[in-house]
């Protein structure tokens, strides 16, 4: 059996370029079509990709000509699955389209995260929120659909937050400490950020605050009921290429023991079998300084989060620990891909 | 009247160095004297000092022959105030024998300031605990005293928390983001922080969480009773040459708004009059992007700390900002100094 | 007898912003406009500069409402002096038509540097080639005129060879480690420099190896005679902020001593006596690892180069040594500044 | 046939770990013994190195228990290779001892490299200089040998030379931008080159001017005739993980095309089948702003040295290019590893 063709909707830019990385030589997806803006259409993608990967541009992306958003129609029905990696102000209406047109829609973009019929997931922790799919579908009145991954430092927070909800998750306090990557290739001007951190990412404590509440809420009948903690979070880049760092407090409804925690980070795994799926989707640390964004942004693949520090707070039924992970991997374009992945797993395509 | 002649413990070190060029000039204190370890003793400042700093050696501590430890003595009769920037292990012997020996020693060592008698002391928030050196000569018999000033990150932390006390604080929650010359000159080695964050650094969060409510409790006859609010840290190191900032969340007793926080801290004045101590100790930043360490950790000439990002948290009556200041400057060096200011304002010197 | 009205074209960039910062309380100079693109003008500097220098924007400036060039003409008859912070594309027209309307322009803008009746001037080097002034206005019949100084990297390397010309220079060969800021505050992403050297600056080589022959010529009647030498360059980007480094290489007609070379920049000196015109423009380090640009970029508050490592090459007659210098100060917008003193002192303002 | 077993002395250092994570796996060779100082011996490698590379330390290596050099003998006998990584002082006499008592020592220290009986060899560029093996071994009376690889920073160099020594080079100048995992892992301190660059390295300009001279020499009987050229070097480190970028003039004894230098480069190839040695020792990379440390160092699993922007010179013949490698691959840890492998190869051990 052949592979599924792929496109990719914002090829070019930071993410665009990870989902073009990725991809090279998938055992399940082939790359179809590459879309970028009006500007880039009709030139081949090695002209027009400022490529900043530390590996070689995939050779059969680089002789790709790449076309416009208008292109994509009839003209690309080989296609079956769309990697969406636009800026937010052009996503909502192609994404739209596309599931229209009948494509497969798996984003990395927020525009329709929060709709209520959009499964946003991280499929280790709540595949089972795919079967708002059908909601949609028959909602919208679509051949496609659009599924979406969270905001890249949502990824970290909540899967390290997944094998905790049994114990009764009350209060979440985070304070990220988030790569330049996360912001697009120029997204950070060198003297903005050389000897320096800045304190703001704009609408990212938003997202922090809200998406977790959603992937960890129940399915009930056609819709997701959010998890009942509150987030709260406070964002900041430093000057850091790749990975995410978060410092994260947990209040409990009840006292939760540090060896609890780590045990249940242990023992937390994952029954996918896909190919982006790490084996282990955490990995506990147990050094002192660890986990650091250089040293552990790669495991899995740059597919596993890893936590560590996991201590006892100061106040009640609280605990503190460290979650990283890398976020144009595990919390971007490698979250749009095992996505795709379990939805062909599970029979969505 | 003549300048007051002063000597500084640990001359060669990064926060020895900061003290040596802070003083330069001073319109109170000169340079008496400057202490290193025994391999330094008998050479001039300038072939044992590494110099880091931006700024060319101050002539007159350049050509000074650094002395060991064991000199301190009767050479030095004409030395009133003897800064403090030892190695903990070395600190406590030295620093102890000097105040017996009836000098004043402002130190920004660890070692002594939880002590009962040792006053912990950030002029702005409690100079009245300076009551603690009777005390503290009285019980141990001393001709001198020791006062202390507090780990970098619990000072910015302190201060921002002082204006607030009136409204009632319950829980604080912090996490830090903290430049590498906290560390002293060789502390962060280049391969471990490029391209990183490190999670961890070594009892700071210990540090934090009890030094301010020592700082803020109440002074109640012949000692201070800790402030009644929990503090709960996470420390990290982050590629930054100088300024540490701080994430904060403090929850109070009842509802407190954004605009009364803002107020609190604007209208937050110091009446020290003396060199180093800041028109302004606490500067509000309303810009959304804004304490950052490379743009605001020289304001009031390093001594001043910066908040900005005041919002409301997403749990009940509960606040979150950012603080931002100089380690080196308002958070040690120069925190040493201004002490020993207003040891001399009071007439303890 | 008042201050001089000067105006800025260009003010809201990386440089433009330097000029506003170091025009602040100059004794000789004040703000008369600032003009920058269509977009800005009508709004207040603090509304569209993204202000990024480490102190407070001067509040004169803060205030100031930007104008657009096309504003530049009969209402800013106080202004009589531009300087020139502009983009390549548009400073071409917009020099010229100020000059025309006779204004004086001092510009750091590439575009008229190499014209023959301009002058390119470094005033501890050059100042004599100011006579070309009278050349240009009667040339191009205008009532004002353009001086220019030069590239970043030029100006360095330049200041360097001039107390080297009188031993026969035969070749240069230089090769730059460059700081971010001379790529304005967008040119170089973060994504790009973190970890990283770039070895390539567009255009960088050509001026380097062409401007210091123009400036180190003779000044023949009417026009400048190149001199004699052969600059071959090699232009890097690294993660510095502040401050160019550049190895140089110098080969003679004959054998100089490395004390001989010392000697030449020890005793190196400037008669000009202007508020900018550092009291020694060449600092020579003795220090086997300096200059650095974090250390020395501020000597002579950012006027001075740095000079270090003299020592003799492996080649017959050749001399090896590392100069440094503030890019954005010495090497741009300070640089047009002291050519605008130098023109006030000399009468032609 | 079994794996031969190698021993590492200096295996907890910089490049030691290199050793250590470039061997795991390896085809041919395998763990035989660990050694370091006295401080570490009798603990396990785990326990006592410091692990900073972004790869789960090899389980084989972290439970081996380290050995002191003082336990080299025959409890090792099976061990055939020892690696060196250690500091220079201890590295003579040991290196030596070891050589004595029928080791062969591959060694990435300097201190023997210029002797006139050890071979200083990169293989593909002078496998031949091995004959010295038996030079050597005759001379000394050892039954083992001592071959050493060169400086990182020379590596580079050589590899770009060798392709262009048909042309007849005359003088060679060269400015590097070196990374920070050159110096060790706590070389360089963050507070040194944050912000920074240091114009200084010992010794690596000794190195640089005289190692390449021996590698492209000519064996003539028992010993090597230097290459008749001159080095002259400008060495600095800036702040970047791993990949020394050198800037490169080479003047030639008459005139070589840009055409003809990047054909010869293109051309350059390796008849070497050893598990370390790249299939292109030397990557062309035409682009205008290549090669680049972040982009390149990993080429060829970073045993390939990449060049790029090979320009024609200002001087007559002469031509200018970047070299860039990654410098504790190909410039330390790989390089002494593909040497002992074509030691085996060839049939020397």
């Amino acid at each position: 059996m052949g592979k599924i063709k792929v496109g990719i909707l914002g090829a070019t830019g930071s993410v665009g370029q990870r989902f073009v990385q990725l991809l090279e030589g998938h055992p399940w997806f082939e790359f179809g079509a590459l879309f970028a803006s009006e500007r880039s259409a009709g030139k081949r993608y090695k002209e027009v990709a400022k490529w900043f990967l530390p590996y070689e541009m995939p050779e059969e992306a680089a002789e790709t000509v790449v076309k416009s958003m208008d292109e994509i129609g009839a003209s690309d029905n080989d296609v079956a699955i769309m990697f969406s990696a636009l800026p937010g102000p052009v996503a909502s209406k192609v994404e739209k389209s596309c599931a229209q047109a009948g494509y497969v829609v798996s984003s990395n973009v927020a525009v329709h995260r929060m709709e209520k019929d959009v499964p946003l997931v991280i499929p280790e922790v709540n595949a089972d929120h795919l079967a708002l799919i059908e909601v949609q579908k028959s909602m919208r009145g679509w051949d496609g659909f659009i599924i979406t991954n969270p905001n890249c430092s949502a990824i970290m927070l909540t899967l390290s937050l997944k094998p905790l909800m049994g114990y009764g998750i009350k209060e979440v306090r985070v304070s990220t400490m988030q790569a330049v990557s996360g912001a697009g290739y120029e997204g950070v001007p060198s003297m903005a950020i050389l000897d320096n951190v800045i304190p703001f990412i704009d609408r990212e404590e938003d997202k922090m605050e809200s998406e977790p509440r959603k992937i960890l809420g129940t399915l009930e009948g056609s819709e997701v009921k959010n998890a009942q903690f509150t987030v709260c979070a406070s964002c900041h880049r430093v000057m850091v290429m790749d990975g995410h760092t978060e410092a994260v407090w947990v209040k409990f409804e009840e006292s939760v023991s540090v060896d609890e925690v780590k045990k249940a980070f242990k023992n937390f795994s994952s029954d996918l079998k896909t190919p982006f799926a790490p084996e282990k989707p955490i990995i506990l640390r147990e050094e002192r300084n660890r986990p650091q964004p250089k040293l552990d942004r790669d495991a899995g693949s740059g597919m596993s989060v890893s936590v560590g520090r996991v201590r006892e707070g100061r106040m009640k039924d609280e605990i503190k620990y460290i979650v990283m992970g890398h976020n144009t991997i595990r919390g971007a374009a490698g979250a749009s891909i095992v996505n795709a992945e379990v939805l062909v797993q599970r029979g969505y395509i």
